[in-house]
Order: C-alpha cells, then structure tokens, then sequence
C-alpha cells in the first residue's frame, strides 16, 4: 500500500499517512509557466496497490487535471491498482441537465477518471447519490455525519434543533437529527402567490428559543447559511451554527461569515488552500482517520458501510 | 423515419402514429413456452432513422429484455439510427445505492441499452434527472406538467393548493403550481422526538376549505397518494385530486384508490397493461402529442427544449 | 471464495456448495409489485473471488435481469472478481440471424453480461461452442456427458443405439457412444421429392431390437425426443430412452412425455422451477460436483480442461 | 459511393465495379524488404462511403493485416463510413474454442477489424453462421447457392442427388437441393463399433445411377472432396461433380482434384492468387454481381434480405 | 454548420467566422468562486455538424476542461459531430514517458477528448507528428509554414538562412527552406568532451553575413530563441528573426525578446491572452484562413491534405 | 511465471528462459496450407502470469497475427495476465501520418493487441518514444545501448567518435557518447540550394583519423548505414564501425554490408529467421539477460528504469 498526496489535500494525505503510520509517496508536481501540469512519482510502484489523494478545487480545474495526470503516470508505472481518493469533487455538483444544453459535468469528469485507468474512487459526501452512478468502476462514499455530529456534542449545546436549508436537504439533515435525537426544522424558499419576481424564505418547524444548527453538504459563497441564519434569528433562535461537509469558502465568504449571525461554523477539511485566511468562528475537524480507516479497510477486505451503521436510515 | 412498437406501449405507439400521420412498422414478439423472448422486423430498415416505444413495465423484466432485441434486430438490419424511445423506464428507481451492497439499476440498464447498439433515448419525467448521466448517449427528458396542468384546468376546480407528498417532490410541485399560479403545500413524515418507531405525516401549508392537488412523478401502490388524501381531509381540504406522471397501478392500487377519499386520479398513458381493470375515477391524458412532437422535432432537427419554455424554471 | 444463488438455482448452488464444504452467501431478491427486481448481497464481499450461481429460465428474463443486478451489486461492493455461473443459458438458442431483422440474442446477453461487470463465465453444454467467442472474458463451458453416461450405465440396458434427433447433434452423439462403446444413430427430417409441404421423419442406422438412447442438449416441449422415440419404436427399437443436458421442460412438456413412449428421461439439474410437477419417468442426475469442482479448480488454479479427459475428440 | 480493392481481392473489384458502372479507387500498396505493408489511399475520401473489397488468402496474414490499415487509413482519412467487404474471410473457420487453450480466431480478428473503425461487413457464406455475432457492427452475409444453382443448371445435368459431405452440412445440402428440386445423401464418418481407430466413410441416401453433385462451403485441400467422390463412385454413381461458395485450393490441391474422380470442380471467385494454376476441371462463376447488387442496395438503403429469397428456409 | 469559440479563441474564432461569413453561434461560459468551469450553448444545435474552436492555454486547464464541457454539451444537446478545432494543444509536448514514472499527458488528453464525444480535432502544427496517433478519431493538422513563409516574403529579406534551433526541428526548418528557396543551418547544444556540467552552442552551416531567421513551432519563455539569435550574431549574422506557429509567450517571454538581438518575432494568432502586453518587435499573422478553409473543406467534403501541396515532402 | 516463445523468438526465449532459471511453456503453432495460423498451449496456464516472446518479424504479418491469437489463447485459458514481450516490434515505423491517408499502423497494431487482451507490453528501444502512448496498457521499453557500449568497449577501439546517421538520432547517438565518454558527429543529407534534385551527404563533426561508430535503432537494407560509412572513409575515418539495436537485414542486406567500407556490424539478438545467412562481418549480442531481468523484476514488482540508471538523460 503506497499513499501519495496531490497539491490539493497535502496536508490531509499527510494526517491519512500518520493515522495509518506509513509514509507519503515521494512526487513532484510543476506548473509550467505555460500553465501546463506535469507530475513525476519518485519511487517505484510497480504491482503496489496505490492511493492518491487530491480534492479537485483550488485550484480547481489544474488540481482535476494533476489528478487524470497522477492515475496515467501511476498506471503506466504499472502500479497493481490506483484508487483516486477525492476528498471533495467539485464537479459533483454539475449532475444534471438542468437547462437545454448544459453539460453534464459529473459524467464527464467521470469519464475522464476511468479513462485514465483509475480502479476505484473513494469520495465523501456527494452531491447527489446518483453520482456514484456516473462510475463503472467501485465508488465508496463515506458519510462525515458522524465525525461531525460528535464534534458538535463536544460543543455541549443546549435544545438543539437542526436545520435543512433548503427541503433537498431534508432526509440529510434527519440523519443529524437522528444521531444527537432532536428534532428538525426546513428552510423554504418560496413565491408569494400571484408574485413572480421576490421570493421570501419560510422556515418550516419549531425554532424559537433552540439553539439552531444549519446543516448542508458544502458552503460555497456562505450565501445561504447567512440567508437563514438571518431568519433563525428573527423567528426567535437563541443562537445559530453552522456545520458543512465541505467548507469550501471560495473568495469573500469567510469574511461574509465572520460578519454574519453564524456564532460558528464547523467543517471538515476535505478542502485545503483556501483563498482567504479563515477567522476563528470557522472551524476544522478532520476526516482522516474516516480515509485512513476507510483506505485500511480496502487493503484488509474489510466492511465499509461497516464504518457507517446507520446508512441503511439515509 | 419509422416507427415501431414494442409489446409495453401498443397503444401509445398507435396514437403517437396518429399524430405523425404515419404507419406503425410491422413487426412482432413471440414469447416462447421456456420465457424465452423472440422479436423479428418485418420490413425493411436500411438507412432509416427508426424509433422503437417500449415502456419497461408490465411484464417488466420481459418489456426491458425485448427492448434490448429490437435495439440489436434493427442496427444488425443497417438502420441508420435506433432511438429508445422509452416513456416509462421502471429501473430509474434504482438510481442510487442507498444501502450496502444493492445494484445501480438505472445505470446497468443504461449500459444494457447502449451496449446494444441505441443511439438515443427518449423518455418522460425520469425519476431523477441525474439518470440523464448514466446514459453517454443523448437523452431527451419530456415533462408531462404542462399536459396535465392543461387537464386539471379543464375541470374547473376552484381555490387549488398543489400538495407535494414529500420534501424530495417540493421543487417539481412549485412548477405545478407556477404554470396555475397558486401555492404548494408539503407533506413531510417525521419522528416525534425521542421515538424511534412511529412516524406522523405533517403537512405544512394552508389546505384548509381548499382543494388539493397531489402531485407526484409516479404512483405504483397507491399508499402514498392515499396517506397524504387523509390528511388532506382530515386537515379540512375540501377535496383531494392526485396528478402523476406514470400512473403505474400495480396489482390492487386501482381498488385502494377506487376506496380513498381521492375524488379523481389524473395520469398520462405511459403505462399500460395495468393488472388490474381501472375505475372511472382513474383517467388518462395521453401524451401520445407530446411523444410524437418530439419525434418531430428530433426527425427535421428542431428544439426539443423549445416545447418547454418553463424547462428552465424546473 | 464465496458462493451466491440467484433465484434461478437455489437448489443447485445448496448442492455446489455441499461439494465444496462452504455455506452459500447470504442474500436477498425482492420482486416488487410493479414487476422490478431489487437485489441486496448481505455479507461483505470486498476483495473476494465471488461467484453467483443463476441459471436464466424459469422465470427467464427475470431471472437474466436479476442475473446482471447481482454482477453490478458485487462489482460495485469491490468483489475482486465476479464470475457468473449459468449452468442453463435460455438465451444461447438465439446464436444467429438465420432470417432477416432478428436479434443475436445470445450475443447481446454476452455483451449485457460483461457490461455489468462479469470477469468469468462458467456455463455447461452452451447450445453451440460459438457462443464462447460472443464473450470476451472467459467462458468455462463443462460437458455433462461423462455423468449422464454413467447415469446411463448404472441403468444396466443391454444393445444400446445412441440416437442424434437431428443432423447437427450427430457429432455430439458419438460423444455418447464413444464412452459407452455402442453405434450411433440418426434422425433425420426430409422431404420427399418434389414435395415442399410434408415432412418425414427418417432414422439412419441400425435400431430394431435395440434400446434406443436418444440423446439432445436440451428438450423444451418434448416435442422431437417424443417424434423420433414414436419412430424408433415403429421401426422396432425395444426400448426408448432419451438423454438431456438440460431437461427445460416447459409448461405441458412433462405431461406429453410421461404419455410418450419413452420409458425414461434422464437430465441433470441445471433447470428448477419447472412450471409443472414432475412424473417418476423423468429423473434427474446432479451436476452440483462438475460446477463445484469446477470452481474448486478455478480457485486453485488448476486446469479444467483436465476434467474432460476426451473434450478433445468432441 | 467509392470502391477500393485490396491486393487479395483485385479482379472480383473490377467485376464489382463493372457491374455498378463506377471505376475503382485509386490506392496503393507496397510490401517492404522486412515484411511490413503499407498502403496508400490516392483520392480523397472526405465524407464518402467507401467499400474496401478485400478476401483475406493468398497471402492470408499479409492481406488481413493490409485490411486492417486500409480501414484505417480511410477513418483516418475522414471516409463517413468504411463498409469491409470480405468475399472470403480465412479465419471463419477458427470460431471455437474445441480443444483446450485455442484462440477463438475468428473472434480475435472481429475485434481487430471493430477496432481498426469499420462500420460494416459484407461478406459471403460464412462458415458457421453464428461468426456474425462476433462482431457489434453489421454484417450482411450473402449466399452463393442460388449463383451456384444457376450454374448447375446450365450444365443440364441428369438424375441429380445432392450430396452433404458430412452431417454439419446436411442443412445447407438441403438449400441446394429445394432450389433443383431434387433429394440430398449425407456422407458421414463413422468408427466400426469397438474400434478407437479406424474411420469408415458411409453415404446415407440413395446415389446410384445417379449424377452426385457434392456441395460444401469450402475446400481447401481438395481431401474431403476426392474421399467422398471415391466413395460415391464405389457406390455406383454415374458420376460426381463438387460445387463449393470458397474455392481456396491451396498448394497442390488443385492437381490432386484433377486426378481424382470428380468430373468438374465448380466455385466462384472469392479467392484469387491461387498458389497453383488450375486445369480446366476447375471452373469459376463470379459473384461480383451478387457483391455488387449487395453495395448497391446498401448504398440505395435498399433490403439485401429480398436478394435471398428462400433465405427464411436455411 | 455551426461554429462555437471558447474563452480561449475567442478572437480566432470571430475570424474564422468572418472568413467563413456565417456568425459565431450563441453561447456563455462562467467561472464560479469555487473555481468551477460551466458552459451553455444558447442556440439549438440539434442535428447541426458543429465546430467548437479552443486553443488549450491561457488559462490551460481551465480551458482545457472547458473543452471537455463543450463537447458533452453539444454531444448531450444532439448535435450530429462535435470537431474540436485546437489551434493549440498545449499538451501536445507531454507526448512521451522520457522518464520513468510519468504521464503521457497528451494521451490522456486525447482520451479525454473521445470520451466526451468529439467527431474529429482539427489543430495545426502538433509538437510531433506521432499525436496524431493518441487519437482514434481522425485528426487534421494544418501546416502554418506557408502562411509564415508569405509573411516572411513580405519583408523583402535578403540573404536568408533559415536556422533550426536544434537537430529534432532541422526537418521542418528544411520545408521552409524549400519553400523561400534558401539554405539551412542547425543550432544544437552539445557538452566539450569528459566535461559533464557544461554544454555550448553550436551553429552547423554558414551564417556569417545573411539574415538568419529561426525557425520552431512554439516558443514558451523565448529563452532558446534568444539563446540562439545571441549565437548567431556572434558569429557574424547581419540580422536575426524569428519565426514560429505558436507564440505562446509566458509570462516575462515577450519582455526578454524586446530585449534579445531579435529584430522581430513572427507568430501565427493561434494563443490569444498573453499574460503581458506585447511589444511591436512580436507580430502575428493570422491563421484563421487556414482554419477557415480547412472547416470549409471538411463541410464540403473536399481534400485538406490539397491545402498543402508539398506536404508530401514534410 | 510462465514463458511462452512465438515463432519469431524461438532462440531469444531459450536464452531467456535460462537467464531466469525456468523452462519455456510448451505450445505449437501450425501454419495451414490456406495460410491461416493456428496456435495451442499445451500447459495449464490457469491464474498464472504469462509472458509471450515474438518479435513480429520474419515473417512479419504472419508473427504479428501469432501473437494476437496467442494473446487470446491465453486470456481464454485463463491467464491471470498476459505481457506480450515485442523484442522487435517492425510496426513501430508507422507511426505518423507523413503523407495524406496513410495508416497510422503502429497504433493499429497496438489497438488490435489491447483488444485481444494483453495486459502489458514489454519492448526494447522502439522507434519512436511516442508509441507508448499508443497503448493504454503499460509499455515497458528497454534500452539497448548499455549492452551494445559494453560489447563496443571490448573491442578496445581507440579515438571512437560516435556518428549519428541523421538529425533526428543525434539525441541517441549522445547518449553513447556520454556512456563512452567521447563525442558525436552527425550525418547530415541536404540538397545543394536551388537544386531540388540532388541530395549529398554532410558530416558535421570531426571524423579524420578517427574510429567513427555509426549508431542507429535499427537497419533493413543495410543502405544508410553504407552510404554513411563510405562518407566517413572519404572524410579520413581510419574505420568505420555500426551498431544499431535491431539487426533486421531483411534479403540481401548481409551481403551489400559485406562488401562494404564497415568493419564490422554490431546488433542484438532482436530478430532471428534473417532471410540470408550472415557474413562474419556481422556480429550478435544477446539482449536475453536484459528481458530476462525485466521479467524477473516485473514479476518481483521492483523497478525497471533502475536497470538505466541514465535513462533520465535519454
């Protein structure tokens, strides 16, 4: 087993590599002043069972193409089997075609994976389940659910409801619910009849006087974590966090929650490199040990969705 | 161009003719004593663009297997392009794996057809639109809402509320209530707090002195629609219609209905060959039109979102 | 190793697995209402030599269906490797175009088959060696005429003529009379000059006073082995029996025999579920030890063509 | 419509071009001191639909490979579709797997001729007929009986049987004999009981006194042919004629057909270059006609089935 | 036909318009915060033969997946071929593994390409002729030399040698050469004997007194141009130019050449959004005719190997 | 580990075998009276890693379909996996499209030897660096020229200075150079300005009074290297030497490098069955302990590029 780290998760390849108390694999990536990518393995790997690890943002298209060049230079280095560990797929959300004539992203990068010769994707979080149909090959997704909602019992709050921004996230944000046995409220953005033009958010359920948590799969601009954050706190919630999978917080939106209702916001740290310094209201749990046990659990033969007994309720 | 039907969808192929003002192609299925399935073309297909309609339903299995022979049967007889045209695809459902170890149904059967030789697919109100991926061939999603919107205007109802009967369903039930400019209500199961076993149903909305309007992409039980119509009554809805896209009717889903305080069941014919004999509150809108416009469309290279302009909004 | 049975031969795969000394892996189909088939494998399977035990028939497409979701399922669930045992292929019938616009049938189950994923196929007596080049993976294909001829020779019949029903099984008949050092016979249908309407039944070779053996890879109605043994006794055979690889047996097809002249037939148990109850004419003879054994060598790498010692004059 | 001819194939070429009044592509090609080939398509193929007309013989490996870069350097060369009419494909008659650790030849070359990008094949009287299931794009097989029947039938001959030189051929036998509306004897090998080595050759079927015309797919060696002959003539034939679709005549085959009994060898001109020349025995019918009439309707998307039309009786 | 420009070629592609007097189809790109790359085609493509013209640089991954987004785009939306026209394929020089461990970058590249649908690439001057053959689909390279040549004809140079930059480029230099009817010299660094570290410049042919213009398919940092032109004059060349087909020009190149012994630097306009302003002594000829026509040709189904008469000799 | 030898390495794999310390496979190849290829493994080679030796050469076209069908014939028997080990791989010249349709052959040959089911390609100094991206399976290309360096150090030459036959090999012909610590001149052909005719021969490099070694990859006809060698003598070369990788000396080659100003011609023992018998003047040196070691190390999963510790500098 040989882990290497792509310029997009180094410092979790580096947590993964000590939770499971190996070493990295030496590599280099240089950018070209052309912009072109190019990568180099330094030690042999020839029939070893090799893993790579690379969030696929920040940048984002140059970390995806690092990733297709990782698998080639892997596969042609005769490597037993390369598994693309991807913490974060920022393409996930491209899924659909929801416009005429629209790509749909997630199958090409898909695609583009497979035909690099990767064997297998271990990921977390997608966007939307049927992503992993996108694959011919293996995909396991792991769920940060766990990680995260033991980190907010660690918080100690009190009369805790949490929140689903939007009523896509609904059965998500029951599976938090669930696990700390409270209840659930819904964020829905709605028209008001006879109105095509404003749109007004209704927060559906009992949040007045709890102790609010958002919970969604990833925070892009911040933009719809403040949106209700706002509302929790005129509908009477005593105060409001937030907790995401995946905290991208692309340019500004650090800053945009630093200044918000939001008293924290908890993520894990599948996304790296971050644009802007982070203040302290955002916060950081790491997901290594669920990649390390999950890469562990690959080499042994050993039960994924053991990892997670709950999924069935998903 | 010719078209051919496949023994799922006889009758939608005969009315989707009818508005091209064109013959059905000849063609035949024997079904052998050991269950084998036979299908043979009888006429010639060189060059020709053909289209072959077959819901995969009822018998479900036999329908999807017979498709994937007359895909073969007419690219091994040189036609130039075969479409799937496909208005039900029962697999969709198995669009994820949301437990361990089951099978992305949707996608086997996706890799099924375009192993066979389609070219194209056309299908109506898939399950979800992320299925679109798991096909590299293009596919062309119609939406039967305006159809069926049309309908409910007919009837003259008065004072409507569209009902989602779930929160997966909310977005799809505001393009509903969009096109007849009035206001969604959502049904949502939940967990009393601290109890694991019971669920109530909720709805959230005004329904009271209304009429409601169930709406969903597909029925197959009934107990769904039945469910959410009790509620509805029972939180003071003056009536309760139930709108679904693939009006499916397994075995004795037409006598619940018949049985439920559901004043009428609107769906369009993509399925037939119900098990069972339906009731005069059950009615069918075709969308043989719609079907066939398409076929138009694709046959002199116009757009096919076009027939959608609040595609979208959706 | 692990060993899973479709629905298709739950008998047979209790059977395989009682030679190897494992218990068969536990699963679970689940036929739905509205004719879909839902697999789930309920033990882990990452990382091992998986095979699933599924003969196609009875009922077929259901069962072909349910065939490709358990490859998937297993594949997905990172099995290191899924080898489809199909002791009964229905489909291999349909292995040419011999008319114009019909489907290779065979050839698009092969291809269906390894579009799921298959790494291996293990089948027996395929209705023509062709089929083995339909796939790409490897085809195992195990002859069952060593066991029913030793079935035949437990039978202690005395001035044995081994009887082809057609042309094309003459070459496979001696297979027969080979081991059992005994003459051959042939059916033969011809029409008389001149004649284009009937049809008459021939038999080339020695029968009368004889016991007549009629040998066929598979019998569906009855029909032909029921044909030829009227006119083997009309042409003073003493006896009938006839000899199957695969005894489909389809619905009536017991019945008409058991109202035959044929004293006996012989098939192994490569089809269950026959749509009728059995008459003590016909008896069946286990190939659970071929297909375990032959599993036993595939895992131990040894050679299975060493099984047959005489695959060389077939 | 452009037609090339490869270097197995030029004469039929010419014919096929004189039948469809259209001159040949010009192209070249060259095989170097070290064995390579190359070829060189002269005119511009842009946006055609080109016929490459190549036998694979004579010599077999040279001309298959040769085939291969023409379907190449025509995709290459922007060609819109590449049809691969192969008169005579060598490798036919490896389609199986009958002893251990073979190569299924003709498979191998299938995929070959998919991979180089052909988009169709024609071909003529396949060895067996499932070998178009070998390959996922179309191929249209012609059938020489009716050419070859028409021949017969010129030379006014008596008392016609035909003859099956071995069992596997009695189907086909019987195609010639409904179109001369005559009866059909089988020669068939067979072991005198008891003895493992000795082959005894018998004829089933009535042939003295009569003019025995032997019919076969194909002879390479002559073998087959001259041992039935002699056979027949033991028999009391007044005389023996041989009609095969493939008159390969390797090396010495065509002296050994001149000394035998055989009073004239009748084939048509699939395979050129013979190693020998040829007595007058050996007589020619062309099938450049059938090829031509076959690219043609191609070409006009006109029904190749309708050229065969007692093809539904093979 | 249609044709589309992405962010890359933008001002290209509105020349290649211009040449081909139809007008850029509609369409918009947008980069998201989190660096993700969506497109939109905002006019109906179906059935359309479509170009979608991209020069992979500047940003290079970015556009380069932009490409991929493209080609699904218009694939998925029924367009009836996709041809990428690459101008500039930046990862054209990642061509071979000339080390142990890395990636052959333009295959994966070119797989990622055919994966997403593309017909057919149209591209211009490709790093090594062998590219062409990464693709399965057909590749056009178009040859700038004699674009370049008439620019250099223009000057009214006298005296000119044309001079290659090292010994893999004296080839090509040569079809200048050939072209203005001139002599050849050959820069190539080598290392003085026993000597490791060390390497000089050598100029092979004589140059002392003429114009020399050197010649190469891209220059990135300018730095070997500038290396050489220093050489040159050195040993005595009146006046140096340079010449190349693609002017990529990274950051800080065009400021170095302003500065070098370079009296001008010709490129063709293949790069658009050079990361600094250009100084004058840096001009651009366009090649947009040439895409052009090779568009033109490709509808009209016309020769595109004609465009270039003596490449032949190349 | 089990080694197979083609015809086209019948003594090369002897060689290797005994490098390795095993027995080569059994297996026999037919070649038929019509030309066609047969081959059969006469081992079982179930679950075993297999390496098949064939240079594809004398014959050429006919080796080259050996191997395909050896591929199969393995992958069939159920090879856990093939290498195809290619010493000489006589396609590897085409690999470029230099003229308007042209096949691009080496990438035909690779796709059809993916196709068949090879899993890895082993190969030694291929022509051109690229062809590895011709396959998307691992090529591991060897290097001769530490072998040949070392045979050229035995002879005990004095002054060597090594020649590069023409521009595009003077990169290899350096890295003899640096193994051998002397210097490079380079051959050079030109046509005398305005003289579109003739073409005469430079040397650019200090030769008088020198031992010149030419160095090439590979030579058929002998011709390059004897022009070269005689316009080294004219220049005052004391002798000439050549060593090229693969000696193919395709019919009358040996004899015209007899009578030639060459001492002496040094290859490896790529290609065997030359069409001549060769003069002493031409000597072998085996390159079985380096295929051999590749082997060894492949199957012991350590690194091939450390057997060329300077192959970065290639």
């Amino acid at each position: 087993m040989m882990i290497f780290a792509g310029s997009g998760s180094q410092q979790l390849t580096q947590k993964i590599c000590r939770y499971l108390h190996v070493s990295a694999g030496k590599n280099e990536v240089i950018q070209f002043s052309d912009g072109n990518t190019f990568v180099r393995v330094l030690e042999n790997v020839r029939g070893r069972h090799v893993y790579i690890v690379q969030s696929t943002i920040f940048p984002t298209n140059d970390n995806f193409m690092e990733l297709l060049f990782w698998i080639d230079a892997l596969k042609r280095a005769s490597a037993e089997s390369v598994t693309a560990v991807i913490p974060y797929l920022s393409y996930a959300k491209g899924d659909k075609k929801d416009e005429p004539r629209v790509s749909i992203r997630a199958r090409v990068c898909a695609d583009a994976i497979e035909a690099a010769g990767a064997d297998r994707v271990v990921t977390m979080d997608l966007h939307a389940a049927q992503i992993q149909g996108f694959f011919r090959i293996p995909v396991d997704n792991l769920y940060a659910h766990r990680v995260l909602c033991q980190e907010i019992e660690k918080m100690d709050l009190r009369d805790i409801v949490i929140v689903a921004p939007d009523t896509g996230f609904a059965k998500d944000a029951r599976r938090y619910a669930s696990y700390l046995r409270t209840s659930v409220a819904i964020a829905d953005k709605r028209r008001p009849e006879h109105d095509e033009e404003s749109e007004i958010l209704e927060i559906i359920g009992e949040v007045s006087g709890k102790t609010a948590v958002i919970v969604d799969d990833f925070t892009i601009s911040g933009g719809t974590l403040i949106n209700v954050s706002t509302e929790l706190m005129e509908r009477g919630a005593k105060e409001v966090y937030a907790v995401v999978s995946h905290g991208v917080l692309a340019e500004h939106a650090a800053q945009k929650i630093d200044g918000s209702p939001i008293t924290r916001l908890l993520a894990t740290d599948t996304v790296e490199n971050h644009p802007n310094s982070l203040p302290k209201k955002i916060q950081f749990v790491s997901v290594a040990p669920l990649f390390g046990e999950a890469i562990r659990r690959i080499h042994n033969r050993e039960s994924i969705s053991a990892m997670f007994p709950d999924s069935n309720n998903i």
